[in-house]
């Protein structure tokens, strides 16, 4: 048997649930090893193990259970938590204690999960970095903003996390840490107690290390109980979408996803290209003003009194992009978004799911920034569900995702189609 | 000159800006009013009038000045505020201190406003009443579930006050005191920092006593340097939207609204009556799903942890309602509100703006409830703007109100519509 903390989150529920294995004994296992590997991954924020080992004796005394019964999670420091520190990766809220549980967190408790911590986020779950870095290489960004949940799923301190998305934040650390990572359909999931960054673009972001899981997570965080996965259509529709930023993906990673689309089309999938409309190319510009003119004032407190205590990359950035973006092109940047995503939506019409990639190659050396978040902004802004999946590993040994893309609201077809796309293409 | 605590923030921003009057006169007007109504009325759920002067003398003694400079305002207390307690309506949150302000707080206050203390809101923004009573008649419910903002604005303890919107908690409660009430378009402005009940319906709603200071207001939230309302269209396109709900109108209720359809005729707008499709008469049963699900996933955390100090207004209904709901119905209620919404973008081609009742009649007697909501659930369910302007009294000599309501993004557009017919409706 594998050691419980590379167990996937439905591996340890049939072995709590069957009296297997302890919650107690999972936590242990996550605290171990989490104790070994922190030092070198800084995944987290707060983290206090007694807590932890109370929480998992208490689910292992009790007579509850639950679809997540005795699996620890991860929940980014953008979102509240009654009983643990919630800071926002700022030095400004240093300390600060919510009353309550976000609405994921708490669904994820009531589930029978362990709320192991708080994991790093970028500032406000922006583009400064935390102190994060990726498991595999301490040099490499694990990506962000999610850093601390990719890096502590994709180095098997817990088998799930939870981040946010407001441009890439979710798929690409979850590409660049070798998880499965989950940007839901816009609005499927509650936001409440998760800090805005962005109201008309934010979502969750799951992250795991298996299709089943993150679907697992998905049901947890709607509130239901969870459902097996559909069966993908015999013969899946998937279009290979390249877009304009083809040009900038590394070339074995360019290789790798052709490779993948024809070992899916030798699989019996029905495999097209797709050439999205020229007012694509334009999204990219319009998620920046969409996503800098709403932080800028949904960061109104912060900007106000606690100026000094902000970044310059936020300042300079974001901020400065917010404020002097005017209003009207902020309104065309919304009209243009719309107008990509009835795109879209006719589109997908032809076909079950896209395949794209999910950053431009492997996490890159350097800890300053984050990585390219261009790969996401497309998807981000049309509001679809994106999954990334491990398909890939490149030229220096590191993970590559593969971005797949449904219709708004399909996100259970996307789950479908995940697992039948994983088991398609070698890896 | 009228009485400062009777002057519209218009008025006041005017006066001030111009050194005739300071800051801290008007605030010491606004606040001996409530001093002498406040036991009467108990709109406030946290009022420090020390702290109000303070803030104040410190505008009167700085140089900003602002497009509210020195206007008093009330917040909702299921919006955050760094310095005043946030107690959401409920007994678990006694005493609650977030640790900033809501982006609408910030703004209101970076505009040169006064934030005059939170008032009173229903249990969660939801159905259970606070202790706010009808200023023109304790027996009357003010309405809600922002009954303080409603009453304070209406009574003239301030100009200005910020509710929310989740189905008629604002529109019902500004039309029963007599308010100018908005809920803006769905999405327009932010509601980071407010406490949320249902994310796909919530909105922030805008109180005021003039057509003039709600779109100042709204230049505010939205973070921009307020601009004039525009001019209405030579010949106003009107649609009368009688509604399904109309028999449940009462009689004199019906009359002023079909005189008032006369006289915009005679004024030179062009009237007609709309009648909804017959999907319309199901909106209401798709959003009390919608909003009951939702909700009941978003306090999850008070569910588990402090179920005997929720109401059992609530649980009987709200979430009782929510735990029930099958995730099928839920999604099926979302479909229909959409395919509204689509149905309801192609009705506005044809007008510049619809006339409806914002209420069933008059306030009721009566404490226990906030009144009937179903006027305003097509209207909210489908993301449009709304205003409700104090154009009738009925038979008891209280207030009632015409809702206009545009096309989603036109709320500007409903400014212009809503000063229009306030000057063409006599009153």
């Amino acid at each position: 048997m594998k050691p419980l903390n590379q167990l996937t989150a439905t591996e340890i529920v049939a072995a709590t649930s069957a009296g297997r294995v302890t919650c107690e004994a999972v936590a242990r296992a996550c605290l171990e090893h989490i104790e070994r590997r922190e030092p070198q991954v800084l995944a987290w924020q707060y983290l206090d193990p007694e807590q932890v080992l109370a929480r998992a004796r208490a689910l292992d005394r009790g007579s509850r259970g639950g679809p997540l019964f005795g699996v620890p999670f991860g929940i980014k420091d953008i979102i509240d938590t009654c009983d643990m520190p919630t800071e926002y990766g700022s030095p400004i809220y240093q300390g600060c204690r919510p009353m309550n549980d976000a609405a994921c967190v708490a669904l994820g408790r009531r589930a029978g999960g362990i709320l192991m911590g708080k994991t790093v986020t970028t500032e406000f779950a922006n583009r400064h970095p935390g102190k994060t870095r990726h498991p595999k290489d301490p040099r490499r960004t694990p990506g962000g903003s999610s850093s601390g949940s990719a890096a502590a799923v994709g180095d098997s301190m817990v088998p799930l996390a939870i981040g946010t998305q407001t441009t890439a934040s979710t798929i690409r650390p979850a590409a660049f840490n070798g998880c499965v990572g989950l940007r839901p359909t816009f609005g499927a999931l509650s936001c409440s107690g998760v800090r805005q960054a962005a109201g008309s673009l934010d979502t969750l972001g799951l992250i795991a290390r298996s299709v089943e899981d993150v679907a697992l997570y998905h049901d947890v965080l709607l509130g239901i109980d969870p459902r097996p996965i559909p069966a993908a259509p015999g013969r899946l529709r998937i279009g290979v979408a390249r877009t304009h930023f083809w040009t900038s993906v590394e070339p074995t990673y360019q290789a790798r996803i052709e490779e993948a689309a024809r070992a899916l089309a030798r699989a019996g999938a029905q495999v097209s290209d797709v050439t999205l409309p020229p007012a694509f190319e334009r999204i990219e510009d319009a998620h920046r003003w969409i996503s800098s003119f709403e932080f800028v004032r949904n960061f109104t407190h912060e900007i106000e009194h606690h100026w000094d205590r902000i970044s310059s990359d936020l300042r300079d950035y974001r901020l400065a992009d917010g404020i002097g973006c005017p209003v009207e092109r902020y309104t065309a940047a919304l009209a243009a978004a719309a107008e990509c995503r009835a795109m879209l939506d006719d589109i997908m019409r032809d076909f079950d799911v896209l395949i794209t990639p999910s950053a431009d190659g492997e996490a890159p050396i350097g800890l300053a920034s984050t990585g390219n978040a261009s790969f996401c902004a497309i998807w981000t802004s049309t509001h679809v569900p994106a999954l990334t999946l491990p398909l890939f590993t490149g030229p220096n040994g590191l993970p590559l995702g593969l971005q797949v893309i449904a219709a708004r609201g399909r996100d259970r077809d996307l789950f479908a189609a995940g697992r039948a796309i994983t088991s398609m293409v070698p890896h």
